[in-house]
């Protein structure tokens, strides 16, 4: 094959003809239950005129997420960023530095700053773009006081290397699980791994709550300083231990969990099923990767990230991101641009991109493509389709 | 009169008999709409599949909640705390010192510490518990940013007194008006005092959410800014313009909120009818003394304070507190201990009891009566009478 010159240029409007989609196909829409059930959900809260602060709900969702998710404590939060933030203040991580990775949704970073603490910015791993355990050594200083790796699209970091390095230095770990809901790694919760884990609910989430999140925790002392401090530090009527915050999850959220667990385990073996067309459309198209099974990982398929290799495949990711809009079809760019680019952290040596090679690259190929229970496995096979027309426009035979 | 010696004890079993409520009663309790019209409203959110993010009912409640309370521009969040969180940071005020009240709900010092800010504390006025105007000036250094003034149960700050110093000192006024959903001075919101002003809708409100809060401001391009910063800084898909957070309020929060709207009228004018009974049965027992209206103030009633004086009560206000709990009335002392006794400000130089007598006193004093629009008439006049006969019984004929 030969690639089209500059003066054969590309013309979709047959494919566009064949192949658009009737209706625009989002990255994720959230799997809802019968709003009659939630309404059902609903009746106990108009009676008992209780709306938010540990109810009787709330209460219930923290026991059967736990259970869940073979976790021993998990207390549930308005959100995932202020969980995060949350997070630090329970471990009295205020300043200093914590080793994370760029290639991240916005709030990694932020609640970093939140607590006063400069994010070092860590490169990631080809196979798996999760934060490379490698090279945290390398960047550890005597004002390092912890790292907060992320679970990206789910897929589990290298977890026991991560431990080592944190253990030989006397550093906390934080996890950054807003993917990982329901992930399991070597047959059990990868949320069991690091002082804390972090999950999102948010509605583009395979378990949502509309907005919030939880944090996951390692012992009843823990989660108990947890409570406190996302209900302003209160302790008691006349005590406050610190300057907490309203990091609360109210009933109506706690109502929606409850059903939403009802609904997961289909939820996730849907993805699985559309995950599986995704990589079988998509293993002929040159150009085109996407991420592998993992040995001893239990995926939940959150994501279905695919890499974009310009010279192989034809055209690059931006390209592909704007005439894959024609066709009705709106991925996103998760995640670019990468957390170092932002112009609040550019300027610190560890955003500079020559030392993050391998995450500008990822955040320059990277698209994530429709993936929802919801979603129809024709749309899937379609989309791979548009994915192996487009490609083939750009060589003649 | 003569008080009783400490050998002839209270007793209150007499009381207990004929007095006691059937049913506990709280300080608040939040007035619902009909669970089927909400269930109505939900409709729209199941068909969009949008939960979040900006929705249509988050539009819809934000353009209804600005002409309802008189005001140009108001942005919707979770929570009130993390809406005064970004308060801060939309005016870019990120450490320094920050002059506030010490008599207030811990949210108001803490989001000061969550933008590295230190509080500086203030005492309050005698007549309205608010922040001494004229006692800012004094407090100012070359460190100071900004005044951070709370409408304490609803009455109006001296706004008057409070812009001229800031004026004169090129400070920043953002009003923690938790409290003041509906308050009109002078004819106009007072929520248009001020550079931003934050609301609360938590449950325990007289406008509810579930959680739930805003900020009032005074021009276009601060709205848009506080929209950027409560969604992590995200201006576009490519673009994050600073360490944001998120603040956002679900399609669920506001839902409920559209209806709170319909009814809040009808709530303000019963609890302005309450207030009127606990006045009248209130103000002839010595030594219980509570706030009076204020010429030129629309109150909304939020809250209904008493001040206890021992002296001329007969017991101080925890005495009476234990006490009313015996008779299934649960008020609140709200708001002691003062924010000034916290570990974490204790040792501020302005923490210093000797400087804030007047706060201190009031603290000492002060407990919120149930108030709320489904209260029955019947039980404040049981409440008002409890307190009479509690007073009478420490006193001899």
């Amino acid at each position: 094959m030969k690639k089209r010159d500059h003066f054969q240029r590309l013309n979709v409007d047959h494919l566009l003809r064949n192949h658009k989609l009737p209706e625009p196909v989002f990255v994720a829409r959230p799997t809802m239950p019968k709003l009659a059930d939630y309404c059902e959900k609903l009746t106990g809260i108009w009676e008992r005129r209780w709306l938010t602060n540990d109810g009787q709900l709330h209460r219930e969702l923290e026991h059967r997420l736990a259970e869940y998710l073979g976790v021993d404590h998990l207390a549930l939060f308005c959100n995932g960023a202020i969980a995060l933030m949350v997070a630090l203040q329970t471990l009295r991580i205020d300043g200093g530095e914590v080793i994370t990775t760029p290639f991240t949704f916005p709030a990694t970073a932020h609640v970093l700053h939140w607590n006063r603490i400069r994010p070092v910015f860590c490169d990631i791993e080809a196979n798996t773009f999760n934060l490379d355990a490698n090279r945290i050594e390398q960047l550890i200083s005597p004002e390092t006081k912890a790292i907060l790796p992320v679970h990206v699209y789910g897929t589990p970091c290298n977890v026991e290397a991560i431990r080592k390095v944190a253990d030989s230095h006397g550093l906390r770990v934080i996890y950054d699980a807003a993917h990982a809901f329901g992930v399991r790694y070597k047959g059990q919760s990868v949320l069991t791994h690091g002082d804390l884990s972090m999950l999102s609910f948010h509605a583009t989430k395979l378990f949502t709550t509309g907005e919030g999140g939880a944090l996951v925790c390692q012992s009843e002392a823990q989660k108990k300083r947890i409570d406190f401090l996302k209900n302003f530090g209160i302790a008691d009527e006349e005590t406050v231990i610190g300057p907490g915050i309203n990091g609360k999850m109210s009933e109506f959220q706690a109502a929606l969990g409850l059903l939403q667990l009802d609904m997961v385990d289909e939820e996730i073996a849907n993805r699985r099923n559309l995950a599986k067309s995704y990589q079988n459309g998509l293993k002929d198209i040159a150009g085109i990767s996407f991420l592998k099974d993992v040995p001893d990982v239990q995926h939940n398929y959150a994501y279905f990230p695919i890499l974009v290799d310009e010279k192989n495949y034809g055209i690059n990711r931006d390209e592909l991101f704007a005439l894959l809009k024609l066709f009705n079809v709106h991925p996103r760019k998760y995640f670019y641009p990468l957390c170092s680019h932002f112009s609040c952290y550019s300027s610190l040596p560890s955003a500079d991109p020559a030392r993050l090679p391998l995450a500008e690259r990822v955040a320059r190929q990277v698209l994530c493509l429709p993936i929802y229970g919801t979603l129809e496995n024709g749309i899937v096979e379609t989309i791979c389709n548009i994915l192996m027309k487009i490609h083939e426009e750009h060589y003649l035979e």
